[in-house]
């Protein structure tokens, strides 16, 4: 590569016969998409499960529909597979105790949201962060498994606002938050 | 809704009888996630296609995996079925002036890329930005159909680097930039 190119770290891959270092650096690179911090939720059986994700977008305002990418063998795809039904709480910037509390990518356990702040928007629905920057409750439409993950994409049946007017939202950048002002 | 409940502007939809009004909402909340601004680029033909995006994610380390929800009906979402092969480049905080030139959710026009620096891993592969956090080479492996859009499936062929180290992200939040530091 010539030393004036206009990038570095280039890297192939062959998918079919991929090497540890491939998947170490594409852990690195794709830590530069910066995303907003969100809590999901669904109930399973007595249990409220929730955990932290940043894999999730929104795909039609018509109808509001949006997507969540979990691992398939977390505990977190088999409550929503169970219920699907689910929240989705985007996270407010003086919400990173929730964030942590929550713990990313941790196998969530109930009773864990005891000590955090929720409500519902009725009987047996999924639990939503008070104070977080928008709220959604979700039904499941289409399920997809994509290699580890499965995705899942479901309709809007309700949401809503929790922060302040002019809160930031908590933003994953890289191995740590992004500073906003 | 009692006074001190912990959300407000709480909205249920029907999506069987959706509302302007609902759409409007989802809109509105949908806008509170942080999203890093992408350009997305396939060759079509003779043409480059290129559109800025900020509904993309990482689906998966192994093998590497990325997912882009586009338009159905959008050229971009042709581009991408008809060549199978997509870029993805992540845009840093200096690089406003790319996103605004590219314009969102505008059709993409050929010979746009012509005044914005670009290279390519090799012959016919897709364009990508100079100066971007990080980019990557992708080839369709599922395409899904959502609502009003169709989320494209891939795994990365190449990657890479191409900012400086420190280089922030540009940030979409609201209807604006987030500001960062």
């Amino acid at each position: 590569m010539p030393s004036d190119a206009p990038y570095w770290e280039a890297h192939s891959v062959d998918p079919a016969a991929l090497t540890d270092s491939d998947k170490q650096s594409y852990k690195k690179l794709s830590s530069f998409a910066a995303k907003g911090v969100a809590v999901v939720t669904a109930v399973q059986g007595r249990w409220d499960q929730a955990t932290v994700v940043t894999d999730y977008l929104s795909v039609s305002y018509d109808p509001p529909t949006m997507l969540v990418s979990l691992y398939s063998l977390s505990r977190m795809a088999e409550a929503f597979v169970e219920s699907g039904r689910w929240g989705v709480s985007l996270l407010a910037s003086n919400q990173r105790n929730v964030a942590e509390a929550l713990g990313e990518q941790a196998s969530p356990l109930p009773r864990l949201l005891d000590r955090i702040p929720h409500f519902r928007t009725g009987e047996g629905t999924p639990a939503l962060i008070v104070g977080s920057l928008c709220w959604f409750d979700l039904r499941t439409t289409h399920v997809t498994v994509a290699a580890t993950h499965t995705l899942f994409v479901g309709e809007v049946t309700a949401m809503g606002r929790s922060a302040e007017f002019g809160a930031l939202p908590l933003t994953r950048f890289q191995s740590g938050y992004l500073r906003s002002k």
